[in-house]
């Protein structure tokens, strides 16, 4: 039996559920893996504050310098964000410490950095709670990937978001509405910014990408779109063509080493698409490999405990798994929206205006847009064309005599056009 | 770099596609794990039969004394059934060379002891490809759940299965007519049983077991039920009901070293279920773990492709990862059918006969069942009953004046009672 001595970092919901894990899964870890991991010291920014959690008081200290001294093999970061928790990351690795953090915004900026300072100091650096919560979705990609080419990724990577538009299309509710009630309930921030707008799937995009294309990306070069701008008008309408609109961060590679494009935007799915049935606070990744075809993992994507589990396997992996290598190189990006592809175009009418979809459809039509589909509402007509790009916009309202603010275009993913799946066997027996 | 010589016993669709892969992804897997595999020698039956695989001819050879001696490190296993695979494999292992299998009948029957000479020759025995085709369910148990105690599995094991009832469901059409079908085009064995009769997805759910549960136990012990008396009446009847059939591999443990319940069976599954959208070939298996709560993990259940992935991917494996340790127990078997929980109950009208589902409802609620829900059609009634046990079989034909080939009874899985799944959010933020 090893004894490994861990430092916690931050006491909040991740530091909390990783201590308790700890200890309830003791016996388990130690029977499986031959270690007991032992939290030696806890580095908090309050000491005076009372912890409800017995035998933890002792642990505590302000002083990261001390918790470095209290004879700890790992650091477990759960403070999030980059300063200062890089800073201390850094340390912690040129102290000869292995580190795991559930930080996707420290991974996704200086992931590179810090994986090169690990392997420097023959340490390893392990995130997997930093993307999609309890699915094991970069050990995946780490260890049973290896064969493959990854050629694309579709996520559902934000619960929060994921909830909202959830019960936006259930209850018909606006999303200023079901935003406010989630807030009041704690399921969203007082700040909502980083999931609605979409930066904290990029941020984890950036991970999932750097493991399936081996390329490094910096955030501010993913496409980004929030959902403040959905309507439960437009998510009627999409239903209604046989689609789901679900907030999707989207990676491509063009060939091996050949250029990837990457976004977070919403987006349409099939409802026959593995990812369209994804809802509430679940999140999931559509991985698709060239030899494997796809393979989908869906899990709770956030919350104490499924956090907890990836943090507390990822220890128990430490001492039992190699780091994954990753020979990364820098691929062209290509901005994600000019991607092609078919699209679904959203007409929001203005007050009193009757819809008149077959007019509609015969104006884009003549402006060279096919449309494969419309359907309309009181409040909107909604198209999915074959085909799109970005300059269409302009066009679409010079030509119809719109404003800006009346259309909403989305991409629509997962085999392009809505069509009834057959079911396909390929040398099955 | 290493060289690693490879041995391939049968080179039918997994031995073909293995060949294939391992050269197709030569250069990608040797970037990653700095290893070349070479196919040395290719055991055959039929020495003289043409191959169209470039290349292969001087490799085949129908000795498996000179497949030993061809300077192999690794045999793979791709001729399926229990004999002469088992004798192969046993001696493999023996001459100190690992073994990477797809053979499910053969881990499912033999694992633990082939497992046991393994470890006794400090060998490993891989065999990802034998559960679920490409989907790496044996890999994420046995490296990402080491600090959960698994409490239930739930599978969509077998793809030929899950291809007829989805084409029975969406098409009305009957068992027979869509097996002809598949049959024809290649799809389904002209002896159908092993996956038909459910035999296949109980060598997978032993496999599954024994790594979830860490117990033995022997396939003759699994509640093993096919899909022969399905009717398209019943699964519409089901799906107005808000549940769709499948032929589900369950197993669930009652406490730590507690009694294990497994079996295969037909299962109605509420439409809001993980498993509920998986159509066609594909194949799922939804874990349930103490901490990390549920993952779900889709894919290609067979085919060439997806197994000769998972086969080549354990191959990179046996030279990076451990094996998983498997302390087993003997666990206390229960009978699956006997676990209670609720149930869908499908009488089948004698020609001519009119439905009378609330006098129906009334005789059955008179006998003591508790009716949640009730549907007819031309051809039957169907109830959701909240409660059942194997005794009311009986009770039911006996009170009703039913013969028993007019009634089915199928358990309701994945939460009891269909209910709309409310969106949750547990310390989200």
């Amino acid at each position: 039996m090893k004894r490994i001595g861990v430092g916690l970092l931050g006491f909040g919901t991740v530091g909390g559920g990783v201590y308790k894990t700890l200890r309830s899964q003791e016996d388990v870890i130690l029977k499986r893996t031959e270690t007991l991991f032992e939290v030696r010291s806890i580095l908090v920014k309050e000491k005076e504050k009372e912890r409800s959690i017995e035998g933890v008081q002792p642990l505590i200290t302000t002083d990261f310098d001390r918790v470095l001294e209290s004879g700890v093999e790992v650091i477990v970061e759960a403070i999030g964000g980059t300063e200062p928790a890089r800073m201390y990351v850094e340390r912690a690795l040129e102290a000869g410490c292995h580190v795991v953090t559930a930080n996707k915004e420290l991974m996704a900026k200086h992931g590179v950095q810090l994986e090169r300072l690990a392997r420097h100091h023959q340490v390893q650096i392990l995130y997997e709670a930093s993307v999609g919560g309890g699915i094991p979705v970069l050990g995946t990609m780490g260890h049973f990937l290896k064969a493959n080419r990854v050629q694309r990724i579709t996520g559902i990577l934000n619960g929060t978001t994921n909830y909202i538009l959830t019960r936006m299309a259930r209850e018909g509710a606006s999303f200023e509405e079901v935003l406010a009630e989630a807030q009041q309930k704690g399921y969203a921030e007082a700040d909502p910014a980083a999931d609605v707008d979409g930066f904290d799937a990029v941020y984890k995009l950036a991970i999932l990408c750097r493991l399936a294309f081996e390329t490094q990306v910096s955030v501010q070069q993913i496409l980004r779109e929030g959902i403040r701008d959905i309507t439960p008008e437009e998510l009627e309408l999409a239903q209604r063509l046989g689609y789901v609109v679900k907030l999707l961060a989207t990676g491509e590679q063009y060939g091996e080493k050949g250029p990837v494009s990457l976004g977070v935007s919403p987006s349409l799915l099939p409802i026959s698409h593995p990812l369209a049935g994804v809802e509430g606070v679940y999140n999931a990744i559509h991985l698709e490999g060239d030899v494997v075809g796809d393979v989908t993992l869906v899990g709770r994507g956030a919350g104490e405990r499924p956090t907890a589990s990836a943090v507390v396997e990822d220890l128990s992996n430490l001492f039992r798994l190699p780091s994954p290598k990753l020979p990364l190189s820098d691929s062209m990006l290509l901005p994600a929206g000019e991607a092609g592809g078919s699209r679904f175009l959203f007409m929001k009418l203005r007050e009193g205006e009757v819809p008149e979809p077959e007019k509609l459809r015969q104006k884009l039509e003549r402006i060279g847009l096919e449309v494969v589909d419309v359907v309309s509402a009181r409040g909107g007509v909604a198209f999915i064309l074959r085909r799109w790009d970005p300059s269409y916009t302009s066009v679409v309202v010079t030509e119809l005599g719109l404003e800006l603010s009346q259309i909403v275009s989305r991409p629509v993913q997962g085999g392009g056009l809505c069509q009834e799946q057959q079911p396909e066997m390929e040398g099955v027996v």
